[in-house]
Order: C-alpha cells, then sequence, then structure tokens
C-alpha cells in the first residue's frame, strides 16, 4: 500500500485518526513561491469538523504546522512538511470495534490486509481525517495554479432528492469558481442548500445517512496538458479522486450520458471567434484525447453514504466467527459531500498541478 | 506525455496508426509462464476490425510478432516485446485533417501539444488501433490471472436507448464471465444482441454514430489488495481504463446512484456462512477502503459515440484560421463500444496484475 | 529536486538544519514488525555530533518521536512518520554566508537553483544533518533484512594516509558486520583506530579535514535479487549511497582495480562445496549481471574531506560579484567518513530491503 | 526485474542476444526533433562489433529500423520504437552453457532467479549486444542536448597496464569531446592507442581478456540541475552507467583520490572571471551538493575484463551438481573498454537528458 501520489509534485500522506498527529511532505515544489496562509486556513476550516449539524460533532483545532521547506513565508524548493496534532481523540468509543467490521467501511479488508496489526481507531489511515492534509497541499496547489490564471471550484450537485444547478460545461467564470470555493455549504443556486439541509437534517435523524455527487471544474489551463493511452487527464485526476473517501464513481463532460447519445448531437464542433479557436459546446468536459482541450475541465464525482450509521446493523466478529449486530457509537457526518467539496477541489488543483509541472 | 503505465508490470506502447508497426513492451513479467497463443489470438480476433457493419471495414491480420522475452513458448523474464505490422493502410484519407480537427477527438489539443509534428494519418499514436497491443498484453495477464484463480469478463451494458441484463454483483460465475470473453458481441441477455445491432445499423445509415456502457467484472480476487488514499483499487483501474479511447466516465458497483441513496439501505453488511465471512450485498463493488473486500469487483465505464462520423460537422482550419465545415471520409466503427468490451477486460486484467504483483 | 527514493519501500526525508524539525515517512513497510527501539536509538547515538573530538560539537538528543504508522510498538501497515526537533540551532552563524558560498559545499549551486530562496542556515535541506532520518529508516530496515538473514555492517577502510585491514570478499561472518555496527569508531583492524583518530586530530588542530573511504558488505541476500541493464543491485545502491552527503564515488569488489587485471585471475569460478555450488572468488563484490550472486556484497565508497574547513578560502560574493575571503566558523567534523559508517549502512540497508520487497 | 529506466525520457530495452531482435522505446521525446540519422549511425557503427582485433568477430549490420515517433525524419512526439534484427546468430555455441554457468557471467544469478527460463543463448537479454539500442536512445539524447549547448564525450583512460592523458577537470573543449566521440579508438593522446591494442592483443592471444577504465565528461549544462539527497546527479548517472555490462565502479572528480586528501588542497575556490563566478579548481567533478556546479562533469567508470576467455575456468553443472572445467568458445572482444566508450558516452546522455527534461 502507497500513500504517495503524484509524477512531479509529490505529495507523501500519513498518519492515524488517533495517532499522535497527521500530516504531509510535498516533494518538488518550485522555490520562491509566498503562502497565503489566510487562504490555507480557509481551506482548512472549510474541511474541519464540529462546526453544524451537518458534519461530524469532533472538534479539532486542524492548525498545521509547517517543519520544513518554508522560509520567511516564501517555499525554499526543499520538501515541505506539515503535521496537525490529533487532539480530541476519543478512542474508547471504537474498541468494540476491533474484530466487528463496521459494514461499507475500509474495516474488513484493512484487517485481513495487515493481519490486524493496523490502528483501527476512528478508522486509522483509512479515516476521511487524512483529508485534512491533503486539503493543506491543495491550499497551496491552488495558489500556485492561481499565478498560472488556473482556477479550480466545486459544488454539490446532488444530495439524495434534492439537485443544484449544473455547471454550464461551456462558460464557467473565474468568479464562480471563487466564490464556490469561499463557502462552507457549496451551491450554485442558493436557494438549493436550505432544501439540502433539511434533506440530510432528515436522514440525521433517524440515526441514517445519505448519499451526494459533487460536481468541480478547472479552468484556465493551456490546451495539450495531458496525453493519450496512459497519461490521460480524466486517468491522472481519478488516481488523485478516488483517494477521497466515498467517492465511487466520476464521470467527465456528460459522462454516463454518452451513453444514450449520439455523435451528431454530442459531437464538440469548433468555430472562429474574435480570432481564436473556440469549442461550440464542451460535452467532453475540457478533455479530448487525453488532453486539455482549452474549454473548462468539468468532471463530477459520486459520493456513498456516510458508512457509519447509528442504526443496528448486520455484521460479523472475526475472532469468534459468530454474526453480530453491530452499533455504532463515535461521531459522524450524516453527509459526506458536504465538506468533501474542498478536499475534491484539492485533490483536483494537486492532479492538475502535477500535470502542469511535467 | 507518456504511454508507459503499471508499477510492478509495466506496459510501455508504441506505434501510429499509419506508420510501419504497432506493439508493446511488456517489463516485469515472471519467467516461465506458457503462453497460449490460441487464446492470445482470440482475444486479437475480437478486438480486430473489419468483420461486420458493426465495425469499420479496415482489415488488418492483426498478427502479432514477438520479438523477445519469450522461447519455446515460455516467458523467460526479460522483457516480452511485440509487433504488429501495419498493412492496410490508406493514409489518402486524412490529408485533408491535417489543419481541420474533427470534433471530439484528439486532433486540435495534439496540434496544440506537438506543434503540428504529431502522426494525424488515421489519429496516429491517438488511434483505436493502439488498443491491439493493449488487448495482445491483456491476453496475456488474463493467462497469469487465471492461474491465480481469477477471471474477467465483460459485456455491453447500454447501446443509444437499448440495456442489456447488468451483473448481479453479489453473484458472478466465472462461467458467465468466460462466456462473455469468448463473445464478439458480448451481452448477457443475448436478445439484446440483435436489437443492439439494430440500434448501431440505424445510426450507421444516417451517417451518425452512438454511444454505449460497458460492465465489467473480476472475480477471485485475493481481500485486501490495493491501498486507501493513492493507491486505491478504484484509482488504479482507471488510470488504465481512461486510456481506451472513448471512455468518459467509471463508476464501480452502485457509483452514481448511491447519490440518491441511504446508508440504511445500501451499507454492505456481513454474515457467516458456511464458516467464511461473507458480505451481504456488493453495493460497493468489491472496493471498500480502496482495497478488495472478497466480493466480485463490478464497474462500469461509459463511452461516448465515434466521434468521426459521415455527416458533416462544424470545424475549423488551423492554417487559416476561418470556419470550415468538415466532412469526413475514411473507415470508422459506428459504435465503439462494441469492440471496445476485449479491450476494456485487457485494461482491467494489466490493472489487477500490476496490483497483484506488489 | 526530489527528496524521495525507493520503488517499493519508499522514504520521504525532509528538514532543514536549522528549521523546525526533520524527519522522514517510509511508505510501504510491512504490518506487524516488531521494533526494537534500542536498536534504534543506538543506530542514532552511533551517528549523533558532539560525542568527542572527531565530530562536531553541535550537540542534539536526536530523540526521533514517531507520529504514525505504529502501535503498540508494531508497525501497521501505514506509513511510518517520524520527526526530530532542532533544539540546538546557532543560525547566526551562518548568517555571512547567504552570498558567500563555502568552497566544495552545495551553497552556489542551491542558490543558482533556488534563486536565493533556499534555507542557508546549517546548509539547510543540504545539511549532514538530514542523514539522521536515514539512519533512523536504515536502523529499520535492518531489522526487516535480520529477520531474513541479511547482515549489514560498514568500517573506516581508510582516513588520509591510514588504512584499515580490508573485509575478505569471500568470507564475511554476520559476528563481524553487528561487531563493526556497534561500535562508533568502525574498524577491523583495532590498532588502526587510534592511528585514524591522530590523522583526524592533525588535520583539525591546522584548521583542515581529511577525507576517507568507507567499506560495505552485506551478506546472506537471496541469489538473483536486482536485474540486469537498469535495475542492477550496483545501480540501485548507488542511487541510495550518493544521497550520503561527501560521497563521490562507488567501486563493487575490485571496482577500479579491475582496471589493471586479466580475466584469468579475476574471474570468479565455481566449485561444488557440500553439495552446494559456491564462488571460488569473490572479486564482483556479490554482483554478476547486476543480480546478487550469493557471495557477500561488497563495495566501497570514497568520502570527500569536510568541505567547511577553519582557515581561509578563497571565495565570492554572490550579491556584489566581487572576490571575497572565506572564514567559516561555525562546528564542524574535521572527517565525515566516521560518523558516516553508520548513514552508508543505513542507506544500503534501504537499498537492499527495496530490493527485497520486490 | 526491469529494463525500464529515467523518469522524464523513459528508455525500455528488450531483446535477447539470439532472438529476432532487439530494441527500445523512448518515450517522452519532445515532438519536433530533427534527427539526424548519420550521426545516429556513425554512433552504431561505433559500438558495432566485427571491425578488427580488438573486438568480436560478431558481424551484425546493426541497422536500426523505426517504427514510431519519427515522420518526415522529425519526432512526432510518440514513443520512439527501434528495432534491429538479429541476424549472425550462431545459437549452436552456447547450448553447452545452459548447465555450466560461465565465471564472472550473469549466467548462474539469472538461472537462480528465472528457474532456467531465461534465454542462454548468446547471455540473451544480458548480453552487451543489448547495448546497441542504448547506444541509438543515446545518439538521439546526444542531439537534443547538443541543441542545448551540452556535449558528451569520453576516453579510454586506462587499459591493463597501459594509460592515456586523463582530462584537465577544469577545461574540457566541446572540440575535444566531439573529437574523441568520432574515433572507433578514442584516446586523448593518440600515442596511446597502439601501446593500447598492443596490450590487448597480447591478452587476446594468449585466450585471456583485460581490464580498463572508461572516463567520460559533459560540458555545457545550466547550474543546478539535480538535486541533493536521493536526486544526485552522482546518483542518477550511476544508475544508467551501471546498466552497462562490465562496469563495476564510478568515481565523479578525484573521485577515491579524495581518500588520501585534505580540505585545504581539494576544496573547490571561487574566484570572478570576466564578470562571472568561475571554480578555481574542479576536483568535485562538476558536482556540489548532488547538482551541477557550472565546471565540466567528470567522472570514470572501471570496466572488468571481459568475462568470456578462451583459456578453461573452473565451474559446475547445475543439473548433476558436480565440478566441471569449462571451455567457453563463442566470438568476444579481449577488452570491452574499447566499444565501451560510445555505450558510456550514451547512457550519460540519456542520464543528463533525463535530468534536464525535468
Amino acid at each position: 500500500m502507497s500513500s504517495i501520489i503524484g509524477n512531479n509534485i509529490r505529495l507523501s500522506v500519513f498518519g492515524e485518526s488517533h495517532g499522535e498527529a497527521i500530516g504531509c511532505v510535498i516533494d518538488g515544489l518550485p522555490a520562491g513561491i509566498t503562502l497565503d496562509f489566510d487562504k490555507i486556513n480557509k481551506e482548512m476550516q472549510r474541511r474541519a469538523p464540529g462546526k453544524d449539524k451537518a458534519s461530524t460533532p469532533r472538534s479539532e483545532a486542524d492548525a498545521p504546522r509547517i517543519l520544513s521547506g518554508v522560509l520567511d513565508g516564501k517555499t525554499t524548493g526543499a520538501p515541505l512538511a506539515v503535521i496537525i496534532e490529533n487532539t480530541n481523540k476519543k478512542s474508547g468509543d471504537y474498541e468494540s470495534l476491533k474484530f466487528v467490521p463496521r459494514p461499507s467501511h475500509s474495516d474488513y479488508p484493512a484487517f485481513m490486509k495487515f493481519g490486524g496489526n493496523n490502528d483501527i481507531r476512528g478508522g486509522g489511515h483509512f479515516s476521511a481525517r487524512l483529508t485534512a492534509p491533503i486539503v493543506f497541499a491543495g491550499a497551496i496547489a491552488k495558489q500556485i495554479l492561481a499565478e498560472k490564471g488556473i482556477t479550480v471550484g466545486a459544488h454539490i450537485k446532488k444530495i439524495g432528492s434534492i439537485s443544484d444547478k449544473g455547471f454550464d460545461f461551456n462558460d464557467i467564470s473565474p468568479e464562480l469558481l471563487s466564490s464556490l470555493s469561499s463557502k462552507s455549504f457549496s451551491v450554485i443556486d442558493e436557494s438549493a442548500e436550505e432544501k439540502m439541509r433539511a434533506e440530510i437534517e432528515k436522514y440525521r435523524l433517524e440515526g441514517n445517512s445519505v448519499g451526494g455527487e459533487i460536481e468541480c471544474a478547472a479552468i484556465g489551463l493551456p490546451i495539450g496538458i495531458g496525453g493519450n493511452i496512459f497519461d490521460t487527464v480524466e486517468g491522472r485526476i481519478s488516481s488523485f479522486v478516488f483517494g477521497v473517501p466515498a467517492v465511487k464513481g466520476i464521470q467527465f463532460g456528460l459522462g454516463f450520458g454518452f451513453a444514450g447519445q449520439n455523435g451528431a448531437v454530442v459531437n464538440d464542433g469548433y468555430e472562429i471567434k474574435d480570432g481564436s479557436v473556440c469549442l461550440i459546446s464542451n460535452n467532453n468536459g475540457g478533455v479530448l484525447g487525453g488532453m486539455t482541450s482549452g474549454a473548462p475541465i468539468v468532471f463530477s464525482v459520486a459520493m456513498k453514504p456516510t458508512p457509519s450509521i447509528a442504526s443496528p446493523q448486520k455484521s460479523v466478529n472475526l475472532k469468534t466467527m459468530q454474526n453480530e449486530e453491530l452499533v455504532i457509537k463515535g461521531r459522524h457526518d450524516p453527509c459526506v459531500a458536504v465538506r468533501a467539496v474542498p478536499v475534491i477541489e484539492a485533490a483536483t488543483a494537486l492532479a492538475i498541478l502535477d500535470l502542469m509541472m511535467k
């Protein structure tokens, strides 16, 4: 198992939910980048738990401590290491889980893979808490991309039965993306927020959870980034995005909508506009032949409902090999899609930066 | 741009549609594997063009010539290199395309990326013809996996408005997968074939093309293969599968269906059956926490309609920077999903073998 | 620039000499390894500064704090992160160096590479202090190797004009290697120590420094590890060993001695001994065709004199572009070869473990 | 085992000495490079066997056939695949070797590693014949480097007891390097050639072989290429150079000469010359802190005597497990150092190009 990703900017993520600290090392950053710590902290806060009913009540300061790679506020070119201490641990909640795997969680395959040696407390290295260093690294990636005129932003497209307005594939402004990135509950159509919160609350009150869909866009990339066969923009972004817990699908542009379509309708033609080549439509979500086409990169990801629910569930005891009913205590988000928005943005920014640094 | 993939078994694919030859090098194969050339050729023939109206009339023998890595029918442990000569080239068809990018193809970003130096004939290195060496390599991967009790198979789940029966996520037999892998038009419900062929023919006759969806499964994997964060089974398979031209989305298990669901309904509980731990359901498509759960790996991919259609399309001339109507001649499949089935199987087998060799 | 190495066990080293902390992340360790912290600390102490006149008077506790990847003294299979706080920093000593590169140090190319943004204090990320996390990681690698029957050990072969006895290439016992690994001044012929210490003291007193040679061996490896062309044992070990500051050469077996030799004399023949195949000699230092031959791996590395000397040296001011005489204050080892022994052992153990985990 | 190398330009080498063909795939080349096939062929001819008594009488046209990645003489940006057919095979000579490993060759570890499945004929994938595609790829790398003002060249520094004049580390002209690269017997002091040839002939006549040393330089590199810890110029070049059969050591600048030296004498000071920073000496061989210093990169490699000699040698039969005297027939160079010069240049050019493309 490896927790390192990237070819040019390499991110090494470490930590366990209830261990000493979590963190990451970012290797390959250019020197001389002035970091905007306010922006980094805002991203950290968007992801941080404990702020409202839509998220787990676990409260963590999530204050990153930079150990290396930054001097006088600027990157030195050496690896940037950051740690976030785990302060608010309640491990007692999890002791009973050691031999009784939680349904739809990593517990069972992790137990088999590591022979029971893995840290089960709070999900250990598989905890969504590990997305904190990803958001930190992504915040830095976003700043470097911003200097190249690239903006990344995402919103909650769907929660249960409630949908937000989707992106207009061919017309996405940096202002829209920045505005989405500044919200703690990111939707395009603000009237969707209340309905979505109600949907989440409904499931929370019944000790249940609900799935969702996040739509992400990146604009301002040069044409021709990526490559075909095994170096596609789609494949690279997927490698990063499937690293976000609960993601179970990804589609670019029309995605699965292509299956029922025909070429005459969905092909993206070209035209000259103000002396430049433009795509008339962007059903391909900004990627052609694995490379950026110049149109916005647009994709959406499917997020499953939080596996940890309060209702009793069928499980087994791996020690006694008997069926066992499981009731999960702990503290959990009823819908991961809300706090996952900055994480998807971060993973996307890291993937794009890695592609750009080639 | 890189056409090499894999961490443990590394596949390097080369060639251009109308160049001298296409092929690949497979680096890292274990020594002493007896290759079944009949099986390899059957896979090659499933993918090969020119067999019926559902595929391009370009006819290629697609006879692989192995240059190294095999002695007396067994792998030597040295890199296995194979080439397939390009014999039936009609490059004249493509000359006009050099400066007029075909909509929804790689042409425009490739032109920008390579400064016009890329081989445009037949799509060059971006041609779907490059899937021939992937199928060759995948056929070898399948044989090695078969010795470990692992079977991979796929079918056309949807073409346009016509759907096949889907996999039962929790009960997939090796016989079903093998039977699918032996067909040139792979469907579970054989009555779907005629309707799908009619759907394709309808679009072909109007000079159009149609999209589709392919569903793929792999069974027999040990529990705990893969890893979390950036080494997930989903991410690894995606990296390979997005290398198949026209793939625009991938979803594991319920995938995008998760967005409208709640945890109480879709969580995959456990039970003891005949003394073993079993999953009661497999909505996660065989992957939990990025690792194999022991249940079948099931995912589906969205394929866009073949971008090359006979009807006139809006494009531009990159030299004169004028709008230009484009009429594509050449020879093209009206639906890539049919011949892509063995390619998706091959890419999946290669991804799984790479994960297994760790 | 990358500070990550390894294909199977990946080591990411971070930190700057006078920054907050240094450390590393070890990714890919097997789960369930019981760590012997006494042994780890002993290795750390062998490398640690401040113990006698042969090393820098900078005193650091060098107490590693493990943040993740270890639970109840055993590896969990998740990345193991460790940090070592920098406590005894005297950065004032180095301010004058910012624009006046120290001869034979990284200063000048680092200034050019990072545009002056790199942390110059104490050499920053280029400081030999960064070998502390390498020794930590190497100590763990050694423990895992020991369980496989593999022992690594090294000694000071030469300092200035004084030589130690060399290894008998074909007959190296685990006892000898373990004994060398337990010394703070590792020599085979104990009478060499005093002479070497005198040699170092001579140079120290004149404000000078002296070079050396370290010989390292690894025994107990299976036959056939490594590979030819670009995966050679020699190349892999070199990649790790040149990561140790001041190493300027490496030779396996006879090494440069081969240049004056002929095949009839130096070829390593075979014979059957007690029913097993044995090498009659081991001039190739345990590597044939890039693979382990079953005989001890033996190589030596050349270490240049510590570049930091007390005498005035010719340098330039990169700001004023004038010649400038440089007098280095700071605290420095007069001979890096002494404390480099455990570092070379560590780098070797890491390289071998990485090769073995394939 | 892997035969792929490089991070940015990746070279995949394949083939077996007596198989169908050998070749390589170069992945990641920039598009639009006009290849000079005359220069490529000249490099191939420098390495090609059969030209005089100093080399094996096996005669091969070694005519490379480019399969992909080149159109109208220019690179397309897609992988460049090349094959060289094996035409002059005399496999009969080697049948007897299958179970009787040749001393100092790869035979024994390869037999153990591959379970006897490897192609033993002519050394199979371990044959020095595999250096032909390396020279081909290196010739292309040299052309790309030349456009950046970088020149690589090497000479035979020593054969047995005869030495050539060495490079002046601080003053190496492109003219000298180009002149060395145009010779089939590369020496700086032309009077050395005759003596070296006599030395080789002496060993050849007695059915013996002789070792040597090759010195290589690269000039014109920007300052700051490479990095510290595990991304050093020394480590990267070593990874490539140890891929050349028979190389057993490498040293940069003074290399092993540093061991007996002191800092006051060998430190490389700086001075301002014509307004630029210059190194007063270059004992570090152009690399400081793992990075290029601006001075010429200079290193030398030790080559062992050709292991295949005509005299009877002690070996064993791996089938009968009895001692067996071995008499090697076949055709072999009495001194590999002569034909290895262009191979070392090629490996160096590939390593530098890979470092430069980051």
